[in-house]
């Protein structure tokens, strides 16, 4: 079945007319050198429906960032907002001849500097690609212009009975695209895997605006290199995606919540341990530690126990979750519990939830400024990491609140720090660091599910070594040779 | 824990008195040019432990082959059967150096050619690389060498309550290693996906000798392009996978299966579109067509239905597989099936997939060669997809069996044909043809788990159009830019 929305109509001759030509320079001047914004502008407007071409340098700084803390962000020359994919060749062959880089879009709800704006570049904002074309309950696909936001697919495919898991906190504001181009996680990975595992096929704008298709829409397939998951997670560096087929799930029921309260952080990595080793398969498996506690009390009272150094929330979707949460919750006791309480229906679930869905913004007001960390370690050391963490803070003297994907092995440290502070922001940086260096030491790796962006990229080469390192930027090379596709980022 | 066993001792100065030095020419002759195989039989002898390299040509022969049907195959120079990372890199040293192409094998149960020999390449068996380094219930992880047998690491991860879902036919004999490089699928497919979704870290040797890791053994990790899932389906033509590091489920409880005989195969896909549509999540969703029911009773006796058109098994793995199979059952009912037959215990269920696991072997005693295509097409598109291939076989006078992966759309129609008569292999190559763009027009692949090997490499641009051709070469030179590595595969 098809949910096309109508497409606005086109008129490209009211394309000169409608621009905001406030960038500067005389619009369609003859012989104007390449480099120059306004021919760059001209060049782009030739081949683009009215409105989709800004310019105010107002509203394009707005385009500058995204999310993360201590990522430098340059000024776009100009912003476009195709609703084509014939839009986004017509500005990927303009970038490529002009050789003026371009940074693709999604909502910029992203945590490492990957969608930020270098200078004079074209931001390519997929926000208003944003049709679900095609939603299909016998073969489990839905067919999406990458500028969906994860909510409006998720709300949809579940009125078919259908379910799209990754669930990354953005999933309100953040698009599809922006989704696969970060690889984005979210609570629900512990059992149903990340955003790359639902990606079947894309359609891709290359650098030089050809456009290439790979993978299936079928079940299964293995023609050729896999060049679909090459671009999860490739933060726009190789290509613009401008659809994707994503696989979908039956719905399952609605899950039902346990809270466990712990005396030590470590006696929760135990039950956390003896939990995945006891084969359950949880569809959540979240921590918060103290630090975390007090600051969702603090700033939603929401009466969470305070003398508790380390709360677990467990979650089944299964066809008797209650049964399943009293196994999990005699394990937490087993592991040095002092409290154990399953929600009894969907509400008191909810509620819990909620807890940890604020956490972040939380974080955010004990100091101001924060940076969320990403470090994944295998499950198995993760009282080992919260150990260390903990040491991290207490030698920089600063406050880290842990929340995590411990399912998964997946932290957030967040670092709380006053960035008027100068010295403590130079420390918070550094403890940030020192984690990633941890998560490293413990098999892990420096980012679980926000990618590298500029935040993290002089770290990518401790994580994957020089030979890794030498391969992957051949691999960019061949893609983008020009080296116009959102660049500084990554490498 | 470690479940090492102990590596055979090595004297690198017995290896010249143990090779078979029948290949010809002086050794070690000093001078000798590159190209002349005894520089390359001294060279490697080098470097590895005594009885490693093979060159009796009787011997290397018998390395010359995988399983599939026209496909050619070439004579290798020597055979080496490495037993360390260190091994595979000595050789792939040489080979770069004196430029030999190099055929890296597991257990050769491929069934596209891929593992075929060149002339006067190295054959690399990884089929001596085969302990189980690590098997970790907490990370839910194993660690393996290549040459692991698929049956030997899933009874072995089993003792600890885990499962490795991948199961290929051949998984009594087929290798990891060779599963990695071909992607391979099974029946375990339509609940819990192919191989590629069980590999999150290799560590490869490159073309040059030089060892790269890729991925993690984290739950999940996006530092930088996902060069794993490159690898994986890349049919040994980027680098030599050496060690996996391979992502476990708890073992499920054991399945019930159901058999449901169909009029008509419309009717029985029609049936899998209402199991699959229902939100339903069998562990396993089979179909026979008429052919090859018959073909199993006449091999061996199982009093299956011959009257049956098309026999449907499904199977739940879950906690109340009996209620599951009743939901099924009653919707093969509703889609026209004239018998359902629900297996009441687990020796009923392994008498019917027994049937299904000796189909192809049927299938082969038929005419006494068979070509086992392995079209995918989306599952909404399966009945057109048997109609289809009826009228293949009706126009070419053939008679070509289906056993499908039905749930996942997965086809093998076979084409059962007399190998000595030279205008019926013709027939059975054109039908095989005829059977793939059938598959491509319905929005298929032509390879759902087999991959392109030498079979298929005709077909790939086909599917995959010129610019992904094109991109898909450029990633293989970067790789392997002295195209050493399984040349002439793929592409």
């Amino acid at each position: 079945m098809i949910m096309s929305r109508i497409e606005a109509p086109r008129d490209e001759d009211d394309a000169a007319a409608a621009v905001d030509r406030t960038a500067g320079g005389t619009p369609g001047s003859p012989g104007s050198p390449l480099g120059d914004p306004s021919t760059l502008v001209d060049r782009l407007l030739a081949g683009l429906p009215a409105g989709s071409v800004l310019t105010d340098p107002d509203v394009t700084a707005s385009y500058a960032n995204d999310m993360a803390s201590f990522c430098p962000a340059g000024a776009p020359a100009v912003v476009v907002l195709p609703r084509s994919v014939e839009d986004v060749q017509h500005v990927m062959r303009t970038a490529t001849e002009l050789r003026v880089p371009v940074v693709p879009q999604g909502a910029r709800t992203g945590l490492s500097g990957a969608a930020n704006a270098t200078d004079g570049c074209v931001v390519l904002s997929l926000t208003k690609m944003d049709r679900v074309l095609e939603i299909n309950p016998v073969d489990r696909v839905a067919v999406v212009e990458p500028g969906v936001v994860n909510a409006a697919l998720s709300r949809a495919v579940n009125e078919h009975g259908l379910y799209y898991p990754p669930d990354p906190s953005s999933w309100e504001m953040c698009t599809i695209g922006g989704n696969i181009g970060t690889a984005s996680g979210g609570l629900c990975c512990v059992k149903y895997g990340v955003t790359a595992e639902y990606v079947l096929g894309l359609d891709v704008v290359l650098a030089d605006g050809r456009l290439m298709s790979t993978g299936r829409r079928t079940a299964k397939g293995v023609a050729g290199y896999d060049l679909t998951r090459l671009f999860v997670g490739s933060e726009g560096s190789l290509g613009i995606v401008v659809k994707a087929v994503l696989g979908l799930r039956p719905k399952p029921p609605e899950q039902l919540v346990l809270a466990a309260e712990f005396a030590s952080a470590s006696a929760a990595c135990d039950a956390i341990c003896r939990i995945m080793e006891g084969g359950h398969v949880p569809s959540l498996l979240e921590l918060m530690d103290r630090t975390t506690v007090k600051a969702v009390n603090d700033l939603a009272h929401m009466g969470l126990p305070e003398s508790t150094e380390a709360l677990l929330l467990a979650a089944f979707d299964t066809t008797d979750p209650a049964a399943d949460l009293a196994a999990v919750g005699a394990l937490c006791e087993a592991a040095g519990a002092t409290q154990v309480v399953p929600a009894e229906d969907a509400a008191e679930s909810e509620l819990l939830l909620q807890a940890r869905r604020l956490a972040l913004t939380a974080l955010e007001a004990v100091k101001g400024t924060t940076m969320i960390d990403d470090v994944c370690v295998p499950r198995s050391r993760l009282g080992e990491m919260l150990a260390g963490i903990d040491r991290v803070a207490a030698k920089y003297g600063l406050t880290i609140g842990v929340c995590a994907h411990a399912g998964d092995g997946n932290t957030h440290p967040t670092v709380c720090f006053d960035a008027q502070d100068p010295d403590e922001s130079r420390r918070a940086r550094e403890s940030f660091d020192e984690i990633m260096a941890l998560g490293l030491e413990l098999g892990g790796t420096i980012t679980g599910e926000h990618g590298v962006g500029v935040l993290k990229k002089e770290w990518l080469a401790r994580e994957i070594g020089p030979v890794g390192l030498e391969m992957q930027r051949a691999v960019k090379q061949v893609f983008d040779p020009l080296g116009i596709l959102n660049p500084g980022k990554l490498f």
